[in-house]
């Protein structure tokens, strides 16, 4: 007995197991190419979806300009929403047609680190040395695509109310997600001073996740005028020049002593150094970054190493309950991401999507993808 | 050389040690009558302030109807907006003059529970067994009269902003600070659904922590029109009527399978108990009414002792740093505590303001009572 | 192609398939027998394993008599030390004969309880209502037998290292698991005072595990000479007998004003009540026990609500890292659970021990059952 | 009449406020001497004790080489244990002649920075920067002298049970304080593997706090044979050589895959950097060390960022209940520091202790002083 025909419902049919999709694929340092590529398949435990809308995030920029290696190959892209075309064995509680979001990170939810509360740091089962569990468009094919395969479906399909567009939900799976771990992470408290540096879209997501928290008063510190803009909007208080000299006697002086918390959101060793040098004694920085290089610690600002400071770092949370809740806020009107979503594609013009946001002009925060 | 005469600029002159001034005293059940009685005068690490403005308490009701035990005599009162009159040796960094704001709750700040961060279980010093660090108008006098001694002054003085008025702090000292601890003791997280029972002052600003700590869903429980209306405007996404006798199968319904956390703000066995019953397992119920007589924990409700169940409960945090952050809530307007001011009263009428708050009649949700 | 075909190195060889297999079964209160049942066999995600050393549990007696209900034709138990014998497809990592111990709570590790670190309230998966993740013996079959199937077996399988004996970690999947998660659950810190109220096998371990988190001062309750014996050995500085009229007295004496953690072991309304009295103001009760009926929670012990009380419940922490974790607390010597194994027994011989261990005469602590 | 004569039974005879006493005085780099200085007094809630022991610091080493500057005619030291001899106006529950330990730090309690759990911050009252609570030997007089002036006495004198000697409890003011809070800082679980980098007095007392709080496996990094016996003595299960060129391999290979938790107790670039590769994703690195010029933090060894780490600081925890607490453990023979006080010297000797103490030859790890 064929093992695909035990599962009819579930299964594709055989005519479609050579189907080919559209795919968005890195062949190397500024060559990406839309292309046909081999449609996914689902395995136990694995399911596909089809792409109904995605985007392209900051992480993409560094791959196609060859700062931050995959294979080349590679479909890249890891913010999906789409709706469930297949579902391998053992994933129950779905349907073939389920609209679901997955986040950019996909836990396997059975290895030492999921088991130990770090799904982000998700080793993939066992005996792997975990290194961050971030695949779609890493370490896998990702979500610039026409069909994505979802690797640890039952963890990993978070399914969307009616009541939320796709439009509504794809910033979700990386951008908000992060953003408000940098809050979440410092542990903000009713009443805390945050400090926010840069706000590119995973910032703007650090201020809105700030207030969201309770934060009392938020200062960004941001150059960009459409940012800035945005940045009020999300909940920044006052918005600081990153050029202005005084910056840090400024916060300070605004802060009342220095801020409670400070959440890094561009990886560069002036804001990470800026984003201590502004927090008082017992303060925590909140780092969102992807730092290169070397990354200094100042003696002084670091209060030589005496002054009860946490430096806490965090990746993108992931898996489906992490995604629920998110969308339970959207829902709820607790945070509108959709102001972020400022350009449209088709997956057919993706490179020239690419241009406009590495390029940041026109204002662009985030774009949407559309397969 | 006198000692009063060594700190001529802190100590009031020699005349006004005999000065007299009027307060609501507690002479038994029943009787509360505005006297005049000594004026008090701060010995070292104390403070004397002119109350400007104060209110009345659901705990000054149990008072009057002698169901909460005072001795006859005593100054009631406990929620004190003033301005400082005297400072005692050893008091620095404030002048007379001063507005301030000072919490119901005095920590010593140097006691054994003080440091370890319980501050509201203060013992008021060495070798004294801590039983709560409740003192104004329960074990010292309190806060409706003209004056009020202040002890512990350095640890519980916290300067009131010039663009706030008394009215926009005065309800942080008690009814705000004991409502946000409600929330936060449940250590809410971003995209918790909570329910809160009842929906009284306390149970309101329980309903604004909830909704400031980034709750995605908050359902409050009250019958009262005007407290319904009050309610959705703190926070609350649905009202139920707690006379529904389904209203734990909505709650679970709503919630999909139980809140993560519920907060209960009445202080009777079948608030308690509906508030467990509305839980999803691991959830914790954050307790902040005061009980009388013994409460069952039912077997069902609680699991058997296997659902991993917290019940945690707060008294109200007091000290100037918490009165600090939480009048800096109010200055960058995430909170405003002025729609619950209904009425108000001068002193020389608080028996009449004790009359309509304790009726609840007319819409009353707190009287402000002006020396 | 045969599925079975597919993987012969996972799959037993056909003539097995109908292969029986001894296993205690529960026919109804007071009626357990050792018969022949069908061996399991593991599907996609599961695996099979060989028992080589199980126990009985306080709550096998409850079942036993018919206090705690089970379908008639379970076979029961849930602590499983074994070998495996089968590998679903999708479990990775593991090869057939690898010594394994399994938790006595089983989490999928992708349901909504899991994926918000509330493992022991697993769901199992998608759409079902979680009551609490424990499964062998309640409401699939257990470990009182030859061979076990384990669902979930990804998260569940922990490798047990060589150097370790079967009876050196039977009990971490259920009695020490469940009694450490005491001490874990009331967050005891360095130099905190602690009273455990009674010490069967999971008081003696919540001792234990107070010990090995720091605590400063361990009171244990108990009266029976052995366990007192034990509790001195498992870290108790001081047993107190819960006859003493005036144990309350004692306890806060001997912790100056109150324990800071109290931990109940026991589940019935004397211990919980008392255990309740002897926290200072401001303490945690942590409870482990399984309770009956209506609970009561007195107005003085709580302090009417007003105390900062914590009451948090727990049940018993499994999967594969919380037993490799504890393994390794073996391994190092910080924890020998071998002398609370004090009789053995032969599968055939059950009922023999279930007698024993209900009686607790012999001085029996814990059994061990040999297939 | 007189405010001195007011308390006779608390403040010195008339005659003896003229007093001097011998202390040690720092005078500039490389110049240390005992000499005659005032004795001081009590004012206002402070407390006067004579030192009955005290010892030399790491940190006392830096000043005399110049390394940290303190301003001439400071007499130095931060480890008191004595005997009160005066007690200020306020201070109450204390009688002339108690046996108190002082911690290193010492908060007021009634600050910013004390109200919100940071004490080791303390900015010592209203409108100071905080920029640390250190002041013994540091801003104001200190310990190595005959008699101490102990500023917020009410938040800072312990009292030493009488069962307990000067020698065990004087480690307890910051050596044991420390090395503790490097491991509660970094909050170690039950089965935690941790590295704990250099075993002088702090890293010993880390390692052994490491033990107390459950960790599974701890491996120290010394090549000092002092310091690596005593390092086993203190808890360590294996002592690594810091000059093996495959450290990092070694403890990622003992750990199966790295440390949950790295302590670095030297405050060099080395160390700090070895620490953090030692780690396992998602895992702690607590810093003790006091670190001069620019740290830097590799790349790689960061996960660029997004590998969930922490980074946590801990200056030494101080107050009456710290203290209180740290005798407990003393007390229930949970931690032993007398084997760490290898050499002992008249305060008329000091200077000899000094170069013993710097030169760390002779097997020295801790001096005491006896004035």
């Amino acid at each position: 007995m064929n093992a695909i025909l035990e599962h009819p419902a579930k299964r594709p049919a055989i005519g479609k197991s050579n189907a080919m999709m559209r795919a968005n694929v890195f062949h190397g340092p500024a060559d990406i190419r839309v292309e046909e590529v081999a449609r996914p398949h689902a395995g136990a435990g694995e399911a596909v979806i089809r792409i109904t809308l995605t985007t392209i995030c900051g992480t993409d920029i560094h791959i196609l300009r060859g700062e931050y290696p995959v294979k080349p190959g590679l479909v890249i892209g890891h913010e999906p929403v789409g709706v469930i075309e297949e579902l391998g064995e053992g994933v129950t509680g779905y349907k073939i047609g389920d609209r679901v979001l997955v986040g950019a990170i996909t836990p396997c939810g059975q290895c030492r680190a999921c088991l130990s509360a770090q799904w982000a740091q998700c080793g993939h089962g066992e005996g792997v040395e975990a290194i961050g569990g971030w695949r779609f468009g890493n370490t896998i094919n990702g979500a610039q695509a026409e069909y994505l395969l979802v690797p640890n479906a039952q963890a990993n399909l978070a399914k969307i109310p009616n009541e939320l567009s796709d439009e509504q939900v794809v910033l979700l799976a990386d951008i908000a997600s992060t953003g408000f771990s940098g809050a979440e992470s410092a542990k903000i408290k009713i009443g805390d001073t945050v400090v926010v540096f840069a706000q590119g879209p995973i910032g703007l997501c650090a201020t809105a996740g700030a207030k969201l928290m309770g934060a009392s008063f938020i200062i960004s510190v941001e150059s960009d005028p459409v940012r800035i803009n945005m940045s009020k909007r999300m909940g920044a208080d006052v918005v600081l020049d990153p050029h202005d000299k005084d910056l840090v006697m400024h916060v300070k002086k605004l802060t009342g002593g220095g801020a409670d918390v400070g959440i890094e959101a561009l990886g560069i060793q002036q804001t990470f150094e800026n984003c201590l040098r502004c927090l008082r004694p017992g303060g925590t920085l909140s780092s969102l970054g992807v730092y290169s290089g070397k990354l200094q610690v100042p003696y002084d600002a670091f209060a030589a190493g005496i002054g009860d400071y946490k430096i806490v770092t965090t990746l993108c949370p992931g898996g489906k309950e992490r995604m629920r809740r998110l969308m339970a806020m959207v829902q709820t009107k607790r945070f509108d991401p959709t102001p972020l979503l400022t350009h449209s594609f088709k997956l057919e013009n993706i490179v020239e999507a690419y241009d406009l946001f590495g390029s940041r002009r026109d204002g662009v925060l985030k774009v949407t993808i559309r397969p």
